[in-house]
This record gives C-alpha cells, structure tokens and sequence, in this order.
C-alpha cells in the first residue's frame, strides 16, 4: 500500500518507524568507536541511546529539515545529536539524586544495570558526543549552519533550557506554583529541545527567519501539549503500557498542571497548545501534515 | 619592577595571576546571565566554577593563542570554556558515587554545599556553557575556526577523552595496569584537556600543522607531568596544603605510577615528560619562555 491509500494514522505509523530506523542506524555508527580504551562506557552508552523509544525529537528535526529541503546524512547526524541529548537528561534524571527511577523503556535504567558512576559519566559523554557530531563537516558543509546548529542546542539543554528546567522540578515542593510558571518550567524541561528539534531542520536549510519561527513556534507547543500528556498518563494511566513507574508526581509534589487545575481542564490546555501548534505550520501547506497528524495525536497518547 | 628585571620565577608568577584574574572576569560575566529563571542552579555553577583555582588550562589558551597572535575576547571566551569543563569534571568526579570528595580548594564540594542533584545538574550545564560559548560568534570572526574549536574539546573531553580516562580510573582496582597502560589512563583523564587548551590556542590563530602539533604535545607532556605530581602529592603532601583529602588513591586501589613504580621512578617519569614539553617549543624560541617555565616548576609544585 502506498503512502496515498493510508490513512493519515497509518502513513504518520509508518513515517515514525522508517525515520525511527534511520536515527537507530545513525546513532549505533556514532556510538561504535573503532577503537575504545573505555569499552564500559561506550557500551552504557548505547544501552542509554539505544534502547528504543519513539524517536520523537530526532522525528522533527527530520521533518523540519525536509520541509526545508534538507535530507541525508546532514539531517540524520543532527536528529541523532538531538538525541544523544535527549539520552544523556533521561540517564541523569532517573539517577537516584534525581527522579529515583528503576525502570524506563520497559528495562532497568543505567544506573541500575550498570552503577551510579558509569550512568553520570555515560551521560557526560553523550552529551560531549552530540556537540562533537554537530560540528563535524559530514553535518553541514558550511561552517556557520554547524556553528547555529551547537549554538541552538546548546541553549536549549542548558542552564536557560533542559537542565534549567529540571532543577526547578526537583525544588517543586518547596514552591508555590500558577499556571504561568508552570508553564515556564516545562517550557525549559520539555519543550525548548522539541522547539530546537524543529528549529535545526530549518537551520539546516537556510530557511527564512518566518520559517524558523514557524518551525520553532510549532516545537514549542506540541512539547508543552507533549508535557501535559505525560502529567496526564502519570495521574491516570498504567506502569506497564508507561514502561516505567506512573503515580510519582503527586508523591514528588511535582508542579504540574494535572494536580494545578484538574484533569478536564489539563487536557483542554493540552488541545490548544497542539491547536496553535498545528496552525503555526500555515506557511507549509499540506507538505506539513506528518507534523499536523503528529501534533493531533499527541493528546490521545499512551506511552 | 618590570617584566624584563623579574626572576623567570616571578614573571610567571605574575602572568599567571594577570591570566586568573582576565578569565576570572570573563567567567564572572559568562555565569550572570541577565535574566535567569533558575537561579539555585546558576548559583552553584558559579560555586563551582569561580572558587579559585590556578587555572592553569586558560593560562595555556591564552598562552597558546598569543604564539599564534591572537589576545583579547576570543583568547579569554575560549580560555573560559576550557575551565567550564575542567570545572563540570571536577564537580561530577566529587560525587558520592564517584571519588567522593568532601573538600575542593579547601571549601565544601558542590554536594556538600548544594545537594547531589544539584551538583549533578550544574556540571551538566557547565558542560553545555562551554560549547554554547565557543560557538558564539563573539569567540571569533570565523565560524570554521569556532566548529573547530567545538570538535577539539568535544574530542578531548568525552568518551574518548576525559569522561573515557575517569571511567577507567573507576575501574582500576579491577584491573591489571603497567606503565603504558597507567600512561594511556593519565593521558585521557588529564593530558587531554591540557593538549586540547594548549590546541585550541593554535586553532584561534589559524596556525600552520606544525605550530598546533606542537603546542599540542606541549599540552599532552605537561598534563602527564602534571598527573604524576598530583599523584606524588596524594603520597606524600598534606591536605591543609593541597586543599582536598590525600592518601586516598592507594586507599581507593586508583593506578598510579607512584604505586606501581615508586617514587624514585615516578618522580623521573615526570622530569622526562617535562623535558620532552620544554622541547616541543624549540620552534618559538624564547617567545615561549613562559610556557617553559611552567612546565620546569611543575615536578615541584605543591597544590
């Protein structure tokens, strides 16, 4: 069946396993040295980047970059650095200073099948290595596309993004907490990497500023939806669809909008954000529609 | 007193101090960002990155880049980087799961004086200030010298590098070593870093193959000179002077020189890498007598 006579759902199903393949098959070329004098913790690494997942974020810079006439070996390398990121912050985050996670994707989580020193270095080196791949010359030709993708990344995941956003969930309980600084929280924690997934496809293609804020603009809100969700499955949903534990928020007094508002009202601010989310893909077309379908799902997820 | 009438001595003791003090500044700046939605974790950032310190990495930046005729901003952010990973490093290697360390320049380690989680989340983003600085085009006018300045730290600091040489410090106790593979060790967990500063200076100034191999072998002699003397201090110095506990790499099984060839032998092991440092400049002739000087005082330094 071609992609014509599919559904939106199925044609969506099938975009995310081949580019979830292609990413896999990236990721295991960078995460294979030729020659390691530290095979432990090459080998903690892939089992962090490597165990599966839906491959969301490197999903969009795939789908950014397209829309921006970029495809290849440039969009792969950088899909797969998103991604090395989005590893690394699962790794630290279910250490048991963090979150105290003992299971994520269905298996134990590296500090448990390893140990504590070799998950914080694993981490470390995976974040190394996605800085290492973007600046590579097989990313880009040019030089100044290589040096706005690190930038971008790097202020995404940073103090002012990813991690910033992690230490304010960690000093939750001891915070008074409305809607607004909610929202800044997972803005930093979750949605400035799919923002920035979405903004290196355009940075990838050159794209017009009105492009990169599209793209950026869509990023944002589908993570912020994408964030909700997750609160939403914490409260309501089950460990083993999850793969891993569901009930820890309200035992964390993590600051979410779920115990904020409300389940009804959690998930009507979940559908505007992928409202505005969709509408910002406007200047695209129906060329966007992967992300749209994309965008109108993430409210019924599962896992 | 000017610079010509001083001891050789003196003069480098005052060109460290002016060097300490310009990318103290620097870091200052780097680390106050202007609005900050996170400030528990800026602050420890801060704790752990300008607590003092020689800075002996930015000095061989700075150093480096004047022999290839570069100075002011660039010279300082990039110097400035290459202590935002040295500092993440250490912040990560104090850990309780890691070297456990309870004092640091003789003040608490960020553990100690924040939490774990915190200490975990301010290397992590000391990390990523690092490339977000030396990708900044205030790092320098071309952006194919700012990738590769991103490429050599990532290199020097990640699995291959740093990260990979503090994993199989880890692990030394379970290991059988001999001097090739202690050196080998001590060149990843150490040399690197001091290589890739000395590096990097040659990258800024766009300088021919020759001039950045050998700054970089400059960097990579010093580094293993630099260890064996830490590793000597651990045996024989005193923790009011070293500002950090001592005794504990044979306590902890770690590999050294000291333990496996004694301190006769370790302590002419580092006197040839110095050497073979100091001979590495030859090509700068006296222009490099600082770089000299420092690499002549390492066998006797005491913290």
């Amino acid at each position: 069946m071609t992609g014509q006579d599919q559904s939106p759902t199925a044609q969506l199903s099938e975009a995310l396993s081949t580019a979830a393949a292609a990413v896999e098959e990236t990721m295991v070329a960078l995460l294979t040295p030729s020659d390691s004098a530290a095979p432990r913790l090459w080998q903690a690494m892939r089992y962090a980047a490597l165990s599966g997942g839906k491959r969301l974020r490197p999903f969009f810079v795939l789908q950014s970059a397209r829309l921006c006439g970029v495809s290849g070996e440039p969009a792969l390398r950088t899909a797969a650095a998103v991604e090395l990121v989005h590893a690394y912050s699962l790794v630290h985050d279910d250490l048991p200073a963090m979150d105290d996670d003992n299971m994520r994707r269905g298996q134990p989580t590296v500090h448990r099948q390893f140990d504590e020193a070799t998950a914080i270095l694993a981490g470390d080196a995976l974040q190394t290595l996605a800085f290492e791949v973007l600046s590579g010359p097989e990313t880009h030709p040019s030089a100044e596309v290589r040096s706005q993708l690190v930038a971008a990344l790097a202020q995404a995941s940073g103090a002012a993004g990813m991690a910033g956003g992690q230490m304010l969930d960690l000093g939750a309980a001891d915070t008074d907490w409305d809607e607004t600084s909610i929202q800044q929280l997972q803005s930093m924690k979750t949605a400035a990497l799919f923002a920035c997934a979405c903004e290196l496809g355009a940075i990838l293609g050159e794209a017009p500023p009105d492009q990169r804020i599209a793209l950026r603009t869509f990023g944002l809100n589908f993570g912020l939806a994408f964030q909700i969700t997750d609160d939403l499955m914490d409260v309501t949903g089950d460990a083993s669809e999850a793969g891993k534990a569901v009930g820890k928020d309200a035992a964390q007094g993590k600051a979410t909008l779920v115990e904020l508002e409300g389940l009804e009202s959690a998930r009507a601010i979940a559908a505007r954000f992928c409202h505005n989310a969709m509408e910002s893909l406007d200047l695209y077309g129906d060329r966007a529609d992967l992300l749209r379908e994309i965008a109108g799902s993430v409210t019924s997820r599962r896992s």
